[in-house]
């Protein structure tokens, strides 16, 4: 089940020849399908890369264990020894208290209840762990490495089966008191539905703007005869048809969710007076809904007019993220931004 | 037109016996109808207030001179030598570049753009002065002796002709990057009017819960037969015939309000799992609004329910927010909260 991965170095830094004695430090991604981890040297460039599925695996003792495996055959395979590590940073799908290293809640598949994720990391591999929010560290990637560079206040919205945003205040990850801040797939906006949604149900935003919201919406308006693409045709598919077919149905879903995005974005916008939204996620990067949405918020007058762009560092914005915190974990006097 | 008020000692603290030498400050609350000061020993305590009408008076130059008037009327009445007064803070109702000193806009009646106010309070005075957005500073002055005492993160919405939003993050102000942080009155929520707003004119949120739009509603909505009240009734009237008189007509429009103001403090609550919200300004303070609104929230399943309470200070919380940064201008080493 496990797919050791050949060596990918994805970082925009350069990787300097390193002494075997050297430090390293760990990122891992876990979510609800896949496990990913990469292997990073003190200046963040990524000199080994591993995955595997986590499908079926909800024992967080089984994926704690699945990553020190990971870790071990990243080690041998850039031939670093194990007393070069010097950290690793894990991001859960889900609630997590950063202070305490405990995944309070996850939602979809994982479904954990205050998991002591850091100390479990901790023990099983003898290093100082830390663990965030998966889209919190999203968005600490693209502020160290991405788009958002440099960026003093911006919001990362990752749109995937739901809905979540990292939010950055100040130059600092935005958690909120109970570890839930952008939490927002339970936004209304006009075309939302009113009714109260049961807690761990997707929300009224992540219905329309989420994957299973969007082909919820193509299924509910297909019919053979307005389009050749399936019924169970995913988002991205149902975009792709929209931007490069220019069919009536997908470009009507498009709209849809690319109008409650945008008045979604607008609200954040306004209450934040955010400058900056970052669109990642596997639904959230495609460049019809960012299109399309951005062309929607322009109607709108405003004091100054969010900017809206794509993730640069796309399904790997989460571990980068990781890669940063876990850098920070080993050195504390290491900041936020390098700007 | 100028009006000198009777001392009116309102504030908690006591007011402890002060040699002529001691030092005082005033805070500044400047609206479009009416300028209110308040002088403040060094604990806080106000000594003696002062307000005059605003009305017709657009010039910051005449506003300021009206200040210094009752400036000088508070320092006679309370026997405060000149020499004994160390600083001002103003809160002016509009968007206010707090490290420049610059009000940047006004709606409403004042109009005012790029008023350096801090360089001609100080100017006047001859004293250190600091400025903020006045909703911001009846936030600072509910955390500091009013309803948000302690309360690390929360949201002061001032609720009157329109509606804005003080935001407190982490027992700071959050202002924003273009220091347009909390500009609610523009949110989109289902039931407010999709079409774009032009700039300057009432936004969506507060056509339906601002004063204004609660009026604008009553209208669309009366008849002679279904209510005692006239067609001119305010915002407040409506609000105590539904209470009061449980007139079905009254109660729809206070119903849509409270509604429509619920589906904006969820919003706001799931973007910064905002814990409290205190609702002031002259419509925000009615209990009718706030348990209407409370127990529309309350149908709504959240992993925290936020919490409604109506502002302790009243009309003073801005004016009391005024006197806390005019004492922290005096002496910076003073804290943000008392607690």
């Amino acid at each position: 089940m496990p797919q050791q991965q050949p060596h990918i170095p994805s970082h925009p830094q350069q990787n300097s020849a390193e002494s075997p004695d050297s430090s390293y430090v760990v990122g891992a991604d876990i979510g609800g399908t896949n496990l990913r981890l990469g292997l990073a040297d003190r200046h963040g460039a990524i000199i080994a890369k591993w995955s595997a599925s986590t499908a079926g695996i909800r024992n967080p003792e089984v994926v704690v264990a699945l990553v020190s495996d990971g870790v071990e055959a990243m080690l041998q395979q850039a031939s670093v020894p194990r007393s070069s590590l010097r950290a690793i940073a894990a991001g859960a799908p889900g609630v997590t208290d950063v202070d305490q290293g405990v995944v309070i809640a996850t939602s979809y598949l994982m479904g954990w209840r205050d998991v002591p994720l850091r100390a479990l990391l901790q023990a099983a591999l003898g290093v100082p762990a830390s663990i965030d929010n998966d889209v919190n560290l999203a968005a600490i990637g693209e502020s160290w490495a991405g788009v958002a560079q440099g960026a003093r206040d911006f919001a990362f919205l990752a749109i995937g089966t739901g809905i979540g945003a990292g939010i950055v205040l100040n130059g600092q990850i935005f958690r909120g008191q109970g570890w839930t801040a952008g939490e927002i797939g339970y936004m209304l906006v006009p075309g939302t539905p009113e009714e109260p949604v049961e807690r761990g149900k997707p929300g009224a935003l992540e219905g329309i703007v989420g994957g299973e919201g969007i082909q919820a919406q193509w299924q509910s308006r297909w019919s053979e005869a307005s389009t050749p693409l399936p019924k169970s045709a995913t988002a991205t598919q149902i975009f792709d048809h929209a931007l490069d077919e220019h069919n009536p149905l997908a470009q009507q879903v498009l709209e849809t969710a690319s109008r409650t995005l945008a008045y979604a974005i607008y609200n954040i916008s306004l209450i934040l007076n955010c400058p900056l939204f970052v669109l990642g996620g596997g639904v959230g990067v495609h460049p019809a809904l960012c299109n399309t949405t951005r062309s929607i918020l322009a109607q709108r007058s405003a004091r100054v007019q969010p900017q809206l762009v794509r993730s640069a560092l796309g399904s790997d914005a989460q571990l980068t993220g990781a890669i940063r915190l876990a850098l920070q974990t080993a050195d504390s006097r290491v900041a936020l931004s390098r700007t």
